[in-house]
């Protein structure tokens, strides 16, 4: 019955708009144009009509006959100008474009409302992963207060080879970028770009309130040596780049990306390589951990489809839309500052090797209310300085920033500082 | 706007329709009636107006006034007759019963297709875990062929016990009676009934077949000793109760519950105490695993509560509901029958200790088309006889129950016959 075939356009048939052309192949929804950069150039797609391609993404998001545009180009232009052409036009959207949603979603989104449309997104955080419409539909009785995540396979694939080969940042990257998977110019993985544009849209979502992404702090990975590493291991944590978002008591938020020391006793220590994973703590659910394949072309392929059979499923059914699947959230979210919040870090220093040296951290922490779980002195080295190593309680992050400053003024330097998971009560303010 | 307000009838108000009662005071979904089996008992729920609580809980399925249905008081009668009366009179369904499930699902989902309504029950498969919600919406587009799960607390208790202190199953059983973990008559779990309901309903979901109760293999935990522990251990394993379900390229399905060796490098390994877990693959996503509470007041409320969510936004708007909920599995899953699959063993033996014995172990496996992957003899003790632990490598089940009876008749002891987690090619007929 031709009712029920529903017509789709794809912008972009790379990776993985090729992941999806195929999957789709024999069922009721038919891709009816796809845009390309190139459309002599070949593809690894059997029996693909050519003339269904075409250069001028425009001439999909125009086409009356299309009911539904999956974005799958990624970056901010020319997508957003398309997708908002798209919606005016009636086309419901899918996408994959967390840059996209990270910094112009609260446009979008509303520009959908108005228009009575739906723009799902379950490809643009965690990959196959399902958590975007969980959190939405199973979950939307939780009140979620924190997530803790892993959402970026490059710099995860990184640290675990660290960890593994006790090889150094540099020599893994490099290798990385040899096997694929690194980009030639990696600044938006291992700063922690990307992580922050998910971990943006995936608060706004559980939270129910806008998070900007100018307000989310950010830190990577390029300073973490092999020796943080070797340290974190015997202290019993993995170093992972967590990307987290806390919702306090007083309905303040807290989102960030940063390494991080995970206990090994919990489920992110354990997810190594590519993989994604997601932990959140909601009432009333408790605590609960989605971990999958962040990337590639079939698992993205795989929440693409889920969206675009969503919207399929409803498309000539009702006028109004997957209520669940909408996203209500025009207040924007109250936020705290990083220097505002509490946690336990973890920090290495290289000390002048005199007597004095332990006592007189110990004194700058104390003045600063920061207590110590741990200090120890590894090692000597040949040049008359040691390395100490310092866990330290929960406290605050301006006040440990102050105490950095002073133990770096006493002629140390402070090699590396990283935050230490804290079950329960990190990120909130006390 | 009283058109807004959703009204649901609760039959049971134990823990989880506490939970439930609890979470949905404030909203715009109201409980209008309960039915409890004592009105006069107290109960631990702050504002509750006595005036709802009745005893009768054919006042709820037959209230025309209630739209929703939830049922949680478990097991057939009368909850059967109780859901049958309520669709016939218009209500949609959200349950927790997964033995009713696994037993009449498909008498009751027919029933619900020929009313027009819709029954939901995430709570009832690994109680907070979103699972039955993402199979059936995000990944729909997925072709799934395997699960592997840990979808009983019980019994994940008991065994993360007895790995970690040593102690036997029957004293551990015994600890767990007395925290509240294990029932006085624990049989429904530490046989494996409760976690075969549960598969029984998800493999019907993730295949897209009917599966049926009675072809599920099902084996429990009673006779796992604290010496399998301990040897599983040593070879790079741990011991769980794994409710599984493959499905071949030839569409036959084998869905089973057993103790498995389980590989430390595994996710399913490191899921302890009542935590549940569930592991799939399918194309395009891949591998994907859902972990969080399988049990307990609050999380068993968040999924009942997340299917009410899903009727409520619904009820509304369309006439016809959520078509990516319903259950669409007429047809009956053709099955591979247990003596007919493959598997790696795990083998506990105690044997005569003269010399022979371990070459006649090895060729009475070698007639019977069984490779060895290790064989060791660990132990001599007082009485002259010897323990032998073999694994073996992938072999027919029914090969193998062959050889277990000729290495008995042989006068040798098999203790222990554990199957061993193999991924990838696990239940698949050669």
């Amino acid at each position: 019955m031709e009712r029920n075939i529903i017509k789709i356009g794809l912008i972009g048939l790379g990776t993985v708009g090729s992941g999806v052309f195929k999957c789709l192949q024999g069922t009721d929804i038919k891709v009816v144009k796809a845009a390309v950069r190139d459309v002599s150039k070949p593809r690894n797609i059997e029996n693909l009509d050519q003339s269904i391609l075409t250069q001028d993404p425009y001439e999909i998001v125009n086409d009356p006959e299309i009911q539904i545009v999956a974005e799958l180009i990624g970056g901010i232009n020319p997508a957003f100008d398309l997708i908002k052409t798209a919606i005016k036009n009636g086309k419901h959207i899918v996408t994959a474009n967390k840059e996209l949603l990270a910094k112009h979603g609260e446009e979008l989104f509303n520009l959908a409302e108005e228009h009575n449309r739906v723009i799902l997104y379950e490809a643009a955080i965690a990959g196959g992963i399902p958590i975007i419409m969980p959190v939405k539909t199973i979950l939307a009785g939780n009140k979620i207060n924190k997530i803790e995540a892993i959402l970026n396979g490059t710099t995860n694939y990184i640290l675990t080879k660290m960890d593994m080969q006790g090889a150094s940042y540099d020599d893994v990257l490099k290798e990385a970028q040899t096997l694929g998977y690194a980009e030639a110019d990696p600044t938006g993985d291992v700063e922690g770009f990307d992580a922050a544009y998910k971990i943006t849209t995936l608060a706004t979502i559980a939270f129910g309130k806008r998070v900007k992404i100018e307000n989310v702090y950010r830190e990577g990975i390029t300073k973490i040596k092999a020796k943080d590493m070797k340290a974190a291991n015997e202290l019993g944590y993995k170093i992972k780049l967590i990307a987290s978002a806390y919702m306090n008591e007083e309905g303040k938020a807290d989102v960030r990306v940063h390494p991080m020391l995970v206990s090994k006793k919990s489920t992110l220590a354990h997810i190594d390589y590519v993989t994604n994973a997601v932990s959140l703590s909601g009432h009333p659910v408790g605590d609960i951990t989605l971990s999958g394949p962040g990337a590639g072309e079939f698992p993205t392929a795989s929440s693409v489809i889920g969206d675009i059979l969503a919207i399929a499923s409803e498309i000539n059914t009702t006028d109004y839309l997957l209520p669940m699947m909408r996203c209500h959230h025009g207040e924007n979210a109250q936020m705290i500052d990083i220097a505002d919040t509490c946690n336990k870090y973890y920090i290495s220093i290289n000390a002048k090797n005199n007597k004095g040296v332990i006592g007189k951290i110990g004194t700058i922490c104390a003045e600063n209310n920061i207590s110590l779980a741990s200090i120890m002195q590894k090692c000597v080295s040949e040049d008359n300085t040691a390395d100490i190593t310092v866990i330290t309680e929960l406290c605050l992050e301006k006040n440990l920033q102050n105490a950095i400053k002073l133990i770096e003024q006493d002629g140390n330097k402070v090699e590396s500082l990283i935050r230490v998971q804290e079950r329960g009560s990190n990120g909130f303010t006390r």
